[in-house]
């Protein structure tokens, strides 16, 4: 990284922690802010680096430290950056005179974290079903990039892959990559043979109709974001194991998620300045 | 498949003639036209098809045939294809009331197809270079269709692959896949440690700047579709070795080549029917 | 499976009830003893099953079965197998006119068993460590069946791979697969580049040394059975992290685990009978 | 290379010619001997290497040289290498006070020979059969060094590979590798399902009933070296395609070839020496 910054970084969790670390090696002024006793140095900062999810549903970003506060404390003119940031802190931002952006919802950022959301998939899968993944029969639902990239590592360590999509060409790259392609509105029909199910659709996909056909023995993984796409109460009543993986980069390879915050947040500055 | 068909097949090149003898294995009704004298049958035929491309400069489609000739006998409500149709066959057909269809652009041709291509220019590279692809060094300029399938192989094949690409989210799929990604305007500062190099770019992007820098023995695969991507003057008078390998799927792997133009005809037919 | 047997499968660990159960849906007359009410049933069995390992120092077989009990009770000319039978067994059984066998010195049993523990220290590492496996830098020691099927996940996964060993052959082989080939002896100068090391060796290859040299953040998992490859005391006091990965098939794919032992029976059987 | 010596590479195929390029430009003191015009200089040598095979039935090795002539003008004390030797040459070495070295004997040579030819392999796969290699049924004939290598490049290129052998053993790595496993002696029942059939055995496998049940559009090649697996004059008869890929290395990779012959070289001069 070529210019240097101060940087607050707020929120003490694992991925935060490390992204102050990650900062700090490439000779950035990073430090943390965990609790209001750091409020005092965010003035000083060039860019204030929230979580992700940049706060929680009462407003909070960390101990006592509410999004406002935060906000109160920035410099005119500096800029700030977090992940799934809601609506209402674009106007604190914009009230402030600060910058402010969204890393979730750049295309380098996702891609980056589909595919540690994918490996941390394969881990899953590894270790929480009694078989080997080798020759198992795997279902993807849906062929976005987490789709893609899932699809693609279970082949190569020997499943037997089937992926569903709704629209015409994804279907045709289904079959070009080398996997099995089915309707997604079809895969109640079909769901009898897998023993893996990775849902990647934030949308109501396995009801439980298809939960009741699924193989006792079964682990259906489910990578959708907020809703998810699994009914767990149909799930939980028919004894059907169901994982619910969120953010799963943060938790199965937390350095490397924040090394795609840190490289976000460099492209931001970049653009900025 | 479902429905039967009469189905014309003009032009006797080997993909047209698999392609008859597919659909007769389907229990189609279909038989070549390979000159004028089965013109009098095109009347029967509820799809007639042309090749790809389905004409020539000049007009004719196959030895005597003029396409106009051929709409001429073609019955008033039946469905036509081919592939890269000119322009001018849109009007012969709306005058003759017969439905056209260029099967070259619907995506799930145009994918099956690139699969084809890239696992042809591995055969090739394997047979016209003097050392293994295995630790070769490889470039793939672009990052569609084409660039992502032969990237995938030939990283699969133990090559070292780096793919350039444009666009900011191309690169990070570049590098999510695995590879190392560059900017294809950077490529010609880069392009002295590669042993093979394959463009999919239908733009100017190897000119005599980046061929002298290659090294001697390096060969460049052009996979581009009309003007190609190399500057081929340039490449002879510097002795570099260029293969302009246009419809690969139709040189190296005719049957499947066919295969797709009728899996497309298919869902033409159920789209008109 | 043709042949239809009464087995008794001994010892309650996951394992052999996965395995009953497998027998049973073979439509084998399988049962699990578990502890001393079962004893009398034992001389019923064609083929009485120990666990793996087959008995504990103390010569129990499970909860108050000693391995001379058991043998009491077999019938004369039955056959018992079970997983590294130390050497005071085959007395036994030799006296009582019972066929013994250890179905882990059978190399299909051997191959299938590599396979799952390949499997489970992939998943071991994508679950704990921080980073990806997607480039991160692996050294595998040793090319024997484990270190052959880890190297291929690993690389297909994305991982750069180096993989020592000490013969020529072998050296050839990780080229020929491949990977970066280094010597075993030459491991310590190596070292501090790797993000991961497997060891699949079960002899000290790991010592002080080279524990020293490793980055701080690196994981060292230890797949070599016994007395390890790995110098635990010297990595403790450095503080370097070494997951000593055990028996991973039992605890990552019980019921693959129990399915390579059912597969090794019925070879036993058919060449006993 | 760290040693430097005076290298006859004699005749004058596309490898020896390549032969001695890499050796020069390892800055070896290397020259080629195509006629008996280079006999003079062959005292001077410290290493003089016989093509692969080292001679004809005639016994000459290139145009009008033979190998007894070659010997009488090395010096004593001298090293000579070649590819499958025949016995009489020793006999002349030994008296001449030659040493003599066959490098396709060495096992390093003969993996990375190995490599190579299944890679040229796949590339005539690629292009001499109409379909695409994904999703093409492959059976290779056995699981030796070429067997390994080609199974492991036709599954990552998308086929569907069955691999047959005669041992236990054998069968069991073939499962673990991903493949389906049958047993040699049983592949005339299974032939009819394959599009691709690889025979690396060098004993008659294929014969006139096997060959009868194959599909029409299938196609053989047999890389076994000397008298082949395949009853040509069967297949001539019945119209089956048979390819019988001989030294593809040579033909498909001169260049790695070469420098796998030059790798042996440098073994076995730091071996002598």
């Amino acid at each position: 990284m070529k210019d240097r910054f101060k940087i607050a970084v707020v929120g003490g969790d694992k991925r935060q922690e490390l992204l102050a670390e990650l900062l700090a090696a490439d000779g950035q002024d990073s430090f943390l802010i965990e609790d209001t006793s750091g409020l005092s140095r965010i003035g000083e900062a060039d860019l204030t680096v929230f979580p992700l999810p940049a706060c929680r549903e009462d407003g909070t970003v960390a101990e006592g430290l509410s999004a406002s506060g935060l906000f109160l404390h920035m410099r005119h003119g500096s800029v700030a950056a977090g992940g799934r940031i809601p609506a209402e802190l674009y106007g604190m931002a914009e009230m402030r005179g600060v910058a402010l952006f969204d890393y979730t919802k750049r295309e380098e950022f996702a891609i980056a974290n589909a595919l540690a959301t994918a490996e941390g998939a394969i881990g899953l899968a590894i270790l929480e079903t009694q078989g080997t993944l080798q020759s198992a029969s795997c279902l993807v639902i849906g062929y976005g990039r987490i789709g893609k990239l899932l699809a693609r590592k279970l082949a190569l360590l020997g499943a037997r892959v089937t992926v569903s999509a709704r629209r015409t060409a994804d279907l045709a790259w289904i079959r070009a990559d080398g996997y099995t392609a089915v309707q997604t509105a079809g895969i109640t029909a079909e769901i009898t043979q897998f023993d893996l199910v990775f849902n990647t659709v934030p949308a109501p996909v396995l009801g439980a109709e298809a939960l009741r056909k699924l193989q006792p023995t079964a682990l259906v993984v489910d990578l959708a974001s907020k809703p998810g796409g699994v009914d767990f109460a149909a799930a939980r009543e028919l004894g059907r194991r169901v994982e619910w993986a969120l953010s799963l980069p943060a938790k199965t390879a937390p350095r490397a998620a924040a090394g795609y915050v840190r490289d976000s947040l460099y492209q931001i500055m970049e653009e900025c300045t």
